[in-house]
């Protein structure tokens, strides 16, 4: 039986569990993008959040969740991204022992956080043996499992990043955020229309990963052919409950292709004095090139995440330079 | 005669005519600072300040405090850095002309940031050029002059950083900031001892432009004797004004390496996924190496400033990659 899907009370109550311990990320403003878009825009900043993403959030907030369950020996997850050391530290901060179980290709970066988190970590060659892997954790050493995206505790927790977003401007007429496996999109959905159903929630997804709009012209979850984009946080497929959301709240899905990222990440960079990785920066592309829907309105983006290491960010920069 | 000092009671008026008009840029916590320092540390973020750094808030305050002193016909300044954008927004905000005079070299990053916010900008071969041409300016043309920082309406207006610090954090043990000018740093001085005389204010100089160190010891302004530090912001010598300040509420500066203006900044980059520029990351120095009187301490750091180019940012890490 699949689970309910989670509500927009259930957002409020983890903004509740949530307060004093996740980041209230600043909301900052930029008269370059307000020009850009044609119309008004706030940032919510979750680079800045804590292990430099929005991830945290709903690592944490499933945690304390499930805790009480039932009894378990250490938590565990497969990601090799941001939700591993989201996991890692909210574990830290519960005071459990956390494996991560992470599939090739391993972003040494992010390794080297989430072992300063220490978390264990165990790298597998595929997705497959990875999920293999954990699920072994889970049966024989009696893991609890904390899906990246795909859980209602999960998908709450990120919700908390738009409800901030709303307490500090209530009157946005627009939500612009990044769409990978759909936990942070389907809970601004949630927390954008329990505010006011009329707010337009707008997905960004990379044209080298275009399985969410896939998804939504069948009408069943589509796996990505390639996704071979460089914003690896968007490479995975959306779950049964975040694709049940999403179906029911998305306005549109805004397509970006590569160059318009790593543009986005020079504007964040020069004109923001933020650092964004891929992922954190999709949302950033459709206002950079004014899309028609958002000019005039007041426009809510989520910048994502901010987890790229110095020789990344310039290695990507470099790579297209020629073609921005 | 000279212009009486301004008080905290000055700094506090500054924030008030600021309300709403500069940001009120956050205060971000990182553990990994917490980790380094042996103590507890408050970045306060003005590198996310309107135009990048916390130049506008003393730019536009002064500008408010003396444009009903005299008719004049356009607003000039002699500046080739973080106060040339302040000065030229807060005219454009005003309604008033600006004309910026930069000294070469000229950091052709800024400067197109100044001609994009309106100001007519002129270059001149030398310092003393630059300060010639602006008087003529000022005479011939009735100009008003804005000093970038020995000014006492500039003075109280960067305080007002400092002073919403300590508002957002009233505990704070000590404040460590960067000191070029002078300005924001005495600014400082005024905010942090009028809410506590108990802080300690510490300074941050470049080991390569040591100037204000040796003006306190000689007890008058010295001029910087080469000062070809990285960090621009801080070639500048003292003021009288800005030496007055300082002299009575500094505790101490700490001298701070090349190579490790540039560690910060690659810190801020990969921990705090902040953009700082070399000026604007010379007060996490002390911070990453452990300051032995910062152990144990609530320790608010001001980051001043992140104008910087990509281009810039990469070059200076390169060039820097082998000794850190």
């Amino acid at each position: 039986m699949a689970s309910p899907l989670p509500t927009f009370s259930h957002v409020q109550q983890a903004a509740k569990i949530l307060e004093g311990i996740a980041y209230r990320t600043p909301v900052l403003r930029s008269p370059f993008l307000d020009d850009r878009c044609g119309g008004t825009v706030f940032l919510k900043c979750e680079n800045l959040q804590r292990t430099g993403a929005f991830k945290f959030r709903g690592a944490y907030h499933a945690l304390v969740r499930k805790e009480t369950t039932a009894p378990f020996h250490q938590v565990v997850t497969v990601s090799s991204g941001n939700h591993a050391q989201g996991l890692a530290l909210a574990s830290q901060l519960l005071g459990y022992s956390a494996h991560i179980v992470m599939p090739e290709p391993v972003n040494v970066f992010k390794r080297i956080r989430v072992e300063e988190l220490g978390a264990t970590v165990t790298v597998r060659p595929t997705r497959q043996d990875a999920q293999e892997f954990a699920q072994e954790l889970v049966w024989r050493q009696r893991g609890l499992f904390i899906h990246p995206y795909n859980d209602v505790d999960v998908i709450a927790g990120q919700g908390t990043a738009t409800w901030e977003l709303l307490q500090a401007e209530p009157t946005l007429d627009a939500i612009v955020a990044p769409v990978g496996g759909g936990g942070l999109f389907s809970g601004a959905c949630l927390a954008a229309h329990g505010v006011n159903p009329a707010i337009k929630v707008y997905g960004c997804e990379p044209a080298r990963a275009l399985d969410v709009r896939q998804s939504l012209q069948h009408g069943y979850v589509v796996q990505p052919d390639s996704a071979d984009t460089i914003a690896e946080g968007l490479r995975t497929s959306l779950g049964e409950c975040t694709f049940g959301i999403l179906r029911d709240h998305i306005e549109e899905i805004f397509v970006v292709e590569e160059e318009e990222i790593v543009a986005a990440m020079r504007v964040a960079f020069e004109r923001l004095h933020l650092v964004l990785e891929p992922s954190g920066a999709v949302a950033l592309a459709p206002i950079l090139r004014g899309e028609s829907v958002l000019a005039n309105k007041r426009v809510g983006v989520i910048l994502s995440g901010g987890n790229i290491s110095l020789p990344d960010f310039f290695s990507l920069s470099n790579q297209f330079s020629q073609t921005i």
